[in-house]
């Protein structure tokens, strides 16, 4: 109950042991395939390139950025997490002008601040839940003010946990990570690019490995796949299954689960006394941030109580990041996790490691 | 039985099922701490920085090249194949003034050619074992002459299916990939530096996602883990598993079994009248290039053979790439599958479809 990994869905765990293919094996090409057209359900999209990237969430962002941006371009960045800042980072690395619209830690960002923030932005960047804080920003009203710019979202931990609508909403890319809502190991990407971004995509990005111009030969090939790199193929029969218990139950009873759980969680630490870190109307429900209290026992630090919820019930809890380390937990109901039972007994542990 | 990826070890199949740990849980870096330290043996080498990279082979390349490449270096790359040529790119994408010493795919690079290339190259870099070829280069005598260059060297074909001798021979960088001889899935890339190439590392590379400046407080971490991505877990638990199985039967024997395998399957196939693509002094064992006969049976081209190995005996093997397309197979013996009981399976199915 971690902020990611999660626990992965037994269907997950069963796929990755299946025999491994060829990434040219028809047979794999067709999985490959339909964990596509499975994406774009999720995603909410007809974008053609739609795919997993071969590596972590971060890689996500990096393709996201390395594909768009061209050295001097301004980039319109909101930073109020870890996230924000390490779109900052990759985009100042590929040149970019960066522009960063800044809201407090565990506060939302404005929307018209961003969308005001340069008179012709080549691209606006935003996290849509920031893993770091708890909070949600408005990435649809981000969209619609959005004009030229061409509108990337991190929907690392909010893909599968909650509505993300790429299409109706107008997002040009978006990226997210295996590892939180979706139930899959950490290891894939999963990323779409529209129509107006592919227009304008950098004809040779700095990184080869990442060139979405070069992959897409692979991915969508039609009349003919162009081998480009291996595959994960384990990785990709995961995601492939992850993605099918998700569409079995319906998306928007995923949703529905993922809310549900998280709000009680948070109904329950507050009923313990404690102080939640993300305002209520941009509040995460797959990811709680919480205050840790003064007054822990036997002297302990926070660091302490993670320890013994780790050790005497093997629960994974996680601490705060940037100015919210030593100060907060972050608590994760993600994917597989997010489910009742296990709120009630990590609400159970915690009240008896904390003695409340 | 293609160029990769290789089945894999049962043993790595079963790891990839272990229950997901957090990658700041104390068991997993603890896991991962004895991968990184299973790898030093592999690759014969006490250097510090010693992990696997979170994507394929090719991340492990563009990682090697974006962390001591800067603008404007002469970097010496030797072309025999596929792989020599994505080095280039890659270097070029660095904005790297690249000098080619190219030798015809299916022939040894000349050492000697590499070292008088340039006469201060910041980097030389070659390909061991040429996936697309089957051709073996002389690293160690490149090593002998590299001055004062870094070295950069490929090994993803032969890492586990032959010597590899980092430290012996003065290798600076080299990455590999797991789904070779490895026995492990495609998706991470083993990598290694030492202190020659650190001290010379570029301070804020064009990557973020591959800066070993910043992966290696993730990854070294004395006093402290600073988290830098999500760490793909369940492929490190495969990979651990894999370099498990490896070292237990020990590395000489792996390699043996490399050797024996890859020999008596090419014996077998020049005993079909087959020509051999590599000249023999510098003919790898784990990947076998062979030319197809122009008498095919039925009017065949070269990818029906392949399909009715695929489809009647549930064998893969690969197509030539570049010059060779159309001209020649690509057989693997590697890790799991380098093993005599196979090779005899398909010199018998080979036989019956081949009709010789």
């Amino acid at each position: 109950m971690g902020p990611g990994p999660s626990n992965p869905y037994p269907e997950v765990v069963a796929a990755l042991t299946r025999p491994l293919l060829g990434h040219l094996d028809p047979a794999f090409l067709e999985v490959l395939d339909e964990t596509c057209a499975r994406l774009r359900v999720v995603f909410g999209t007809d974008n053609g390139l739609t795919l997993p990237i071969s590596g972590t969430g971060s890689a996500g962002m990096e393709a996201a950025l390395v594909n768009v941006v061209r050295p001097g371009d301004p980039v319109v960045v909101g930073v109020n997490g870890l996230f924000g800042e390490r779109i900052c980072e990759i985009a100042q690395r590929q040149g970019a002008t960066v522009v960063r619209v800044d809201a407090p830690w565990g506060e939302p960002l404005d929307p018209d601040e961003l969308s005001s923030a340069h008179p012709a932005p080549a691209v606006i960047a935003l996290v849509h839940a920031e893993t770091s804080t708890g909070v949600r920003n408005d990435v649809d009203a981000v969209a619609a003010r959005k004009g030229d710019a061409l509108l990337v979202v991190d929907t690392v931990t909010s893909l599968g946990g909650m509505e993300v609508a790429v299409d109706t909403w107008g997002v040009d890319i978006a990226y997210s990570g295996t590892q939180k809502c979706l139930g899959v190991p950490p290891g894939l990407a999963p990323l779409t690019m529209g129509e107006r971004a592919r227009a304008r995509q950098v004809e040779r990005p700095a990184s080869w490995y990442l060139d979405l111009g070069l992959i897409s030969r692979y991915v969508e090939g039609e009349g003919g796949r162009t081998y480009h790199h291996t595959a994960p193929v384990s990785m990709i029969f995961a995601l492939h299954a992850g993605l099918g218990v998700l569409l079995d139950e319906g998306l928007a009873q995923t949703w529905a689960r993922h809310e549900s759980s998280g709000r009680m969680l948070q109904h329950g630490l507050e009923a313990m006394g404690l102080g939640l870190v993300a305002p209520k109307d941009h509040r995460l429900a797959q990811l709680t941030t919480v205050y840790v209290p003064e007054d822990l026992p036997n002297g302990w630090g926070e660091a302490d109580v993670r320890r013994e919820l780790l050790q005497r019930f093997d629960i994974e809890i996680g601490g705060g990041v940037g100015p919210l380390a030593g100060r907060a937990w972050r608590i994760g109901c993600m994917g597989h996790v997010a489910r009742t039972a296990n709120v009630t007994l990590l609400l159970a542990a915690l009240s008896e490691v904390l003695g409340r």
